[in-house]
């Protein structure tokens, strides 16, 4: 038997930084629009929503961001996450390919979310923000929050997209267990939610949804904000702890991948692995292949527009150039429920449109496959989003199977499974199936984007 | 602030070797019986069962037994697990006391069962065997083996007492994720089971009963085994890599416990987090005090009988001399399964006999209570079971509290609870309750322990 392998750096050699793409960007991004106006957004429009820290953030163009140290404390806890080279699972496809997967299912949340929660967490901490409200679809980032509002001393209340807040009782309970309080959306709670209720009472909720709820309640209350756990700059930003920690590790290894992989949902998974390979691309003429995996089912960065789109459902947001699906788009119901959002990170989006990232889709079976053969191989369930990838990294390690070619594969195993073994229990019993989105509710959610001058 | 401090070993600090306390006992402990002749068994009446690598380890008297480099390689992927120092719990109850946990929830099956899963599995491989049975409670150490089945290319077979099966499917899941076959006990696949269904159709099934399923499959074939994954000795050597571990960590920390605390169902976790420290205590004269941690509803160590008894419901298992709440004996349904065991761990309860380990037991409601604390303050949802170590450790922080005392207290994190969040519903609903056993029912099952000559 041929052996996993672990890199596993000191403490010494947690970043002190995060890295800002910003800084390195070809062309400069298309500015966020006020959705009023539609001019572009002062840091003063986002200030009922976020902290001051984290809109400076979102805004700077600065390289390297200083990670606070009460941070990197917390993340010490379970940071620098691990790096594995997966030998039993090449052996298994019998691959030259050299398969390495950075681990975050090892923080207490279970995903690489607590990167950015703990991170929004602190910052509201420090200018007295007593309450966050968030939203959440599969459970991942508002397991985060409510871990970080446990640490940080505040009160957090997520919206969580129905169908998974009645799938999954225990992600409920997790969060319940850190002192978080968390809602079925849409809800009564809020007009938005009250509307959505009134036109459709059987509405199994989307992202969109309730983030039109959660960011209603964040601006009712002067004490009270709203974070987001992927899609903007700043999330993205926190998210590089794991590229750069993989870079490190990576020499470790004395190896340099060929490619990165990530899933994208909203994008920041896939961001904070690939932006500090990105960086070394651009800086040193390096040509690592940066791949994006969605699900086919909702296919934001292979078949959605490039335009100005709102975040949310009630357009409460301020207005993004992104890959989108429009904002009404409602994907069909698959398990990997983190990768169920119409939009893309602007970054990503934007990278993605200067040919920089090569997004490429699946469907859920041949991903849940992937998972049970790498679970087999290397001992973790990982989480249907983490799948994504998995399929990806598996299907080039294939490709250089057949070709007899050596290529090093990174891949972020973004989390475990552990919340969600229904999944797994219907894909085993053959209850699963692929998913297709209507083509016509895509045509006309395109038709729908807002006109921009 | 004040923030948990990680200790983390280099690769190089993972043990090379098991620490066995048949080495050290001030007194021998009585033989194991074989339970038609009632004479000390011999190697060759377990061959049936287990690898014979297994039988001597079982019955070795060596100080040191060197841990195989395969079991290493695999062992590397999770170990050497962090030791965390709790400084926000610490802060939290505000004590004087210095609490460390040793975190065995960091491995892919969530506990600290894959250590003795992994050398077992590796043996039973290398010994030619094609198949293993055993059975589970909580469903910890089923996924331990199928973890373990899965990596060194083994079929497994789990009997999960029924209760457990229907409440926790996806422990199951888990198990079949790895290629494991889990069926509920009893069942009609042995003649045990069967005739346990004939008296009581709706059996909700014991590990005793599960154990004699596991016992009578593996006797039927000559390319099956059976594994355990507590209460005998050889489990016991192969859980001390966390004592061993913890050692070394303590000295990081420039620091050495006062008491050391695990919870016991057969006492396999216990023993691993104490039998290291025990030794310390004998060679050095140290009074290092070791707390077995028991559930009041199943009080093996404080209300049982030290007497020869049946390891399983159906007496297949040799007799041996353990405090046991009698082999007929059905503890009440409460939430932590892998502590429902009406028997110890013979090494453990000779040591207690002896007057070397102290137990004492706590109610579920406050050990719910302390987990749902220590999960706001560390930011890990221990297991029902973990959660009885974690009460004792609070109660030791409030005594130095009140004497304003600062002792150092450690204790195994022996799993986190991602698969038992139904209990944490129940508990936070208020649908929980201290349940008692029924004292008749314990004076017959103790009246009907066998007679030895």
């Amino acid at each position: 038997m041929s052996d996993t392998v672990k890199y596993l750096l000191d403490e010494e050699h947690l970043p002190k930084f995060w890295y800002n793409i910003n800084a390195d960007l070809p062309q400069p991004m298309a500015p966020v629009l006020h959705p009023g106006t539609q001019q572009p957004i002062t840091p003063d429009d986002l200030a009922p929503l976020f902290p001051r820290a984290v809109i400076e953030q979102e805004m700077s163009t600065e390289r390297e961001i200083e990670i606070p140290e009460p941070v990197r404390e917390v993340y010490r806890q379970w940071r620098p996450a691990p790096l594995f080279r997966a030998r039993r699972l090449e052996k298994a496809l019998q691959t030259p390919a050299r398969i390495y997967y950075k681990y975050e299912g090892v923080s207490p949340a279970g995903s690489h979310k607590p990167n950015t929660a703990i991170a929004q967490a602190f910052y509201n901490q420090q200018e007295g923000v007593k309450r966050i409200t968030t939203e959440t679809g599969a459970g991942q980032w508002g397991s985060s929050l409510a871990l970080a509002g446990s640490l940080f001393g505040l009160e957090i209340v997520v919206y969580m997209v129905k169908v998974s807040f009645n799938h999954k009782p225990y992600r409920r309970a997790f969060m319940e267990t850190f002192g978080a309080q968390c809602i079925a959306s849409p809800s009564d709670t809020t007009a938005s939610g009250r509307a959505i209720l009134a036109k459709n009472p059987d509405s199994t909720g989307s992202l969109g949804m309730a983030i039109s709820e959660a960011v209603e309640l964040a601006v009712q209350r002067d004490d009270t904000r709203y974070a987001l756990g992927s899609v903007l700059n700043h999330v993205l930003l926190h998210q590089t702890v794991t590229g750069l920690e993989a870079l490190e590790q990576m020499a470790m290894a004395d190896d340099y991948p060929d490619m990165v992989i990530g899933c994208t949902g909203g994008g920041s998974n896939f961001a904070g692995i690939a932006f500090p390979f990105l960086h070394e691309n651009l800086r040193q003429g390096l040509n690592t292949e940066l791949i994006a995996v969605e699900p086919s089912a909702c296919p934001t960065l292979t078949k959605g527009a490039f335009a100005y789109d709102f975040g949310d459902t009630a357009q409460l947001t301020p207005l993004v150039k992104m890959f989108t699906l429009g904002a009404s788009f409602v994907p069909p119901g698959f398990h990997a429920g983190g990768l169920r959002y119409h939009g893309m990170a602007p970054q990503i989006s934007h990278l993605a449109h200067l040919g920089l990232i090569k997004p490429r889709s699946y469907n859920q079976l041949e991903c849940f496959a992937a998972g049970v053969q790498f679970a087999k191989a290397e001992g973790i369930v990982p989480a249907p989003e983490a799948n994504h990838a998995v399929r990806a990294a598996i299907h080039e390690a294939e490709k250089c199977r057949e070709a007899g070619e050596s290529k090093a594969i990174l891949f972020n195993l973004c989390g475990h499974g552990h919340f969600d073994m229904q999944a797994y229990t219907d894909y085993s019993a053959g209850k699963l199936q692929d998913l297709t989105y209507d083509e016509s509710e895509l045509a006309m959610a395109l038709a729908g984007l807002p006109s921009v001058c």
